[in-house]
């Protein structure tokens, strides 16, 4: 089937993720992702041996970057909102991922109760940002799922995340720094510990707006962090760092 | 009495702190201060209204700045090692601080019972930084009180600091990075909700290795970052911002 085949509306369209030739199905009038999912799955660390699970796939852009990053065997994606999934599901096909890429129409919440508790080595979570009482919610369901804790909130990923991962597991997270307490907080609570943290600023001279964290599930004490990613030169050029991630994967 | 009748040993000596004529007793011998402190001392903002301690306040330089740097009518430190706290109130005079600055010999842990509960609005605290079980400890008991928990740890200075704060009341802090998780949690568990964070670094292209942080008694969520000080340009010289810190507050 040629990519058009794989289009379900005049509002789709086939995007290109200049990675090894993987293309990604986005509808203009949904949520489209962003730079932090990109980063996301630069940031995560997985192998051969590595059983990974992204709660609320959105696109399945996550997974679908995993599949050439990383050489998991399988990579299980999840999505409360069924259009979404099915979309995602599209573009797996397309890309012919359907044996390494799962993509499951669910609740994050449910996630341990479907798959069973410690059954994955690598949770990836780029959950929605803003709390139920923070800014405009969407009136398109897709976004405002996206972007607010509508179907779930920063403490059910946690929670889930928890009892997915196996000991010594590992959670990675992209997220907005406003809440970058609240995010270790409900780690720690759930003996997920915080190990590596990198902050991500529009610009050199700006304050980080969000945070890449890997916590290890029984990890002991210790948090490392690395140098700030800077998305933007002053002349509003991607920095080199960026150009690398975003340029130079095909 | 001039300044040398103010030191006890032929190791003792007075240095400059570059701040409105403000001068201070260290022994070469003994823990000196740092730039965390000078750093911690100009992200602390205290008015007219503010009563401030110092949690373990080692030679007196956080009171002393902040003398200057604010207009808090009575600031306190209090020094577990009894020499160090006589050399702070040796520093204190020779400043002719005695009416605003107070350095009282004791345990951090009783300063909620010494002083009361909810008897400061501001907290100050440039804690040990190193858990018993990291780096070698110092044989010398000044330093390996200011650089070890020996005498008390983050969890009995965060337990005191949320002890002695009125609601509302602010805590701040300076603390290594490797801490950070631990640091935000206690603080959260007893209801000081972190509202400021500003990452130190060494020089723009490495990770942070210090942080400055604001954390309210009773605070609303939320968590604003500002951006990062970075002490040294590549050419080893300070950046304008430490230049200025240091050397424009004659």
């Amino acid at each position: 089937m040629n990519i058009e085949g794989y289009l379900k509306s005049p509002t789709e369209r086939v995007d290109d993720l200049l990675c090894k030739g993987l293309k990604i199905i986005q509808d203009s009038k949904s949520y489209c992702f962003a730079i932090d999912a990109v980063l996301l799955a630069n940031f995560v660390k997985a192998g051969k041996k590595d059983r990974i699970i992204d709660l609320g796939t959105g696109s399945g852009v996550i997974p679908i970057l995993l599949s050439a990053k990383t050489e998991a065997p399988e990579i299980v994606g999840i999505e409360v909102v069924e259009e979404v999934a099915e979309r995602a599901q599209r573009s797996i096909m397309m890309n012919n991922l359907e044996v390494r890429v799962k993509i499951i129409d669910g609740d994050l919440k449910d996630a341990p109760r479907i798959f069973g508790r410690e059954s994955f080595s690598v949770v990836v979570t780029n959950p929605p940002y803003m709390r139920m009482n923070e800014g405009k919610i969407s009136p398109n369901k897709d976004i405002a799922v996206a972007r607010h804790e509508v179907a779930a909130t920063l403490e059910d990923v946690v929670n889930a995340g928890a009892g997915l991962l196996t000991f010594g597991g590992k959670f990675y997270m992209v997220y907005r720094t406003w809440r970058l307490s609240d995010a270790i907080f409900e780690l720690k609570k759930r003996s997920l510990e915080p190990k590596l943290l990198r902050f991500i600023q529009p610009r050199a001279a700006d304050p980080p707006n969000l945070f890449l964290l890997m916590a290890q599930k029984g990890g002991g004490p210790g948090l490392k962090m690395l140098p700030p990613i800077v998305i933007y030169k002053d002349d509003g050029s991607y920095t080199e760092e960026i150009h690398k991630i975003y340029f130079e994967d095909k």
